[in-house]
């Protein structure tokens, strides 16, 4: 099993050189530079780990993997625009609305979600773009609750913003491994878990979310309980989990 | 062969009874409301033309010639924004952003392309959303160079942001009637014709794009020309393809 470093480090470099459709022109510029912000690339990360303790070749995965990617960072710049959450920084730096202009960031956002596609379309099956397109509109079902147009349930607003494109993460790893179905369940756990774990944590470092709604040591709780969940889900899944486990214990303790 | 009034009836019929995701809550509306303000269908039409006249059934095809229709109804409300073209109203009603706020129309319209796709993956090849992602690809570039950020050559930019979708159109027909990659050569070159075709008499319509560059009297030449290529490229395709020549006079005399 490869250390999480080793895969985020195969993660970047199949992102960086990622054939991008021969026709975008310049706006190519504005996919490098939303691809290229230095996220700590969880999502696929927790694939390839999954997909690797499942039993599949890392590079087998990466496709799948760098998708969920790639429509994770569609959603960013979509969502950083002025008529959404209108963020001028991301990560430190301006957000292609504001470095490249608002048309350009939409049609951006437009382009890394069909190359999310082409992506996960270069597997013969059509399985895991299928729960790629799942994931995706689960995503973006969450964000037009998030943008306020219909507020619900703050729990199944962060199940489908947030913790939705996690369970893709580790379905696509399990679809790689060509796990059967019958034996997804305690890994499916493990990936609702995880997404729950990454979003308490998300609102206890930025103070909002839960935190605004339950206070903060009933978050702090929630997340303990989250962690505990995705172990006992790992412990389930019989097989040597080390690198996923070390995982959890990292977003657990994550300060940033 | 059914007439093409019949199969822009099916394509009503599918579309308004189309299952979209079942956690898209009220976003929901937007996406009918675009898909529902009676465009001419054009381009599924042509799809289910094609793929009759290539030997499948209209069922058959139906799904992927709707898939072509969310991608450019994506496109449309996207084109709309503010920050692209900030059309106030699409077909003598107001623009989904302004009927529902820009946050709901940006994601509507994310949410029309997922959809798509969704629906291009209910066939058991990938064949058919690898086209879909590679035509939403090129009409992007289309549209990025339309916005003036990197204007390019007119002829390009309507091949890439016009004309694309034409071309799926035909291809994605093709697909389901699974006619062989030798056999296509006509085809394809009927499916740039009237992509042009479609171009050309919208600038006459419209009085820009290649009326402003060229003139009226050529450009009506160029759509006469284009015309005539696509009817000898039926003629090449050695089908029955008694709807398609109709839909080429139709496309040429049009008037809105």
């Amino acid at each position: 099993m490869r250390p999480a470093d080793e895969l985020r480090a195969a993660v970047e470099t199949y992102l960086g050189s990622l054939p991008l459709h021969p026709e975008l022109g310049a706006l190519e510029d504005v996919l490098h530079y939303s691809l290229g912000s230095g996220g700590k690339r969880i999502r696929p990360v927790l694939c390839l780990a999954v997909a690797e303790a499942a039993g599949a070749a890392v590079e087998r995965a990466l496709p799948g993997a760098c998708a969920i990617e790639l429509v994770h960072t569609f959603s960013l710049v979509h969502d950083d625009l002025p008529a959404m959450d209108d963020d001028d920084e991301r990560r430190g730096r301006p957000s292609a609305h504001v470095a490249f202009g608002e048309g350009a960031a939409i049609l951006a956002g437009d382009a890394l979600l069909a190359e999310a596609f082409r992506l996960a379309l270069t597997y013969e099956s059509t399985a895991i773009a299928a729960e790629l397109a799942d994931a995706t509109l689960g995503m973006i079902a969450g964000q037009y609750r998030d943008i306020g147009v219909a507020p619900g349930d703050l729990e199944e607003l962060h199940r489908l913003k947030t913790a939705r494109l996690f369970v893709a993460a580790v379905r696509v790893g399990l679809e790689v491994a060509a796990v059967p179905a019958a034996e997804r369940g305690e890994w499916l756990r493990f990936g609702d878990a995880v997404g729950l774990l990454f979003q308490t944590v998300d609102d206890l470092l930025d103070g909002d979310g839960y935190v605004e709604q339950m206070g903060r040591a009933a978050t702090e709780k929630l997340a303990g309980a989250a962690a505990l969940r995705a172990r006992e889900a790992l412990a389930g899944t019989a097989v040597d989990a080390g690198v996923l486990s070390g995982l959890v214990d990292a977003l657990a303790v994550r300060t940033g």
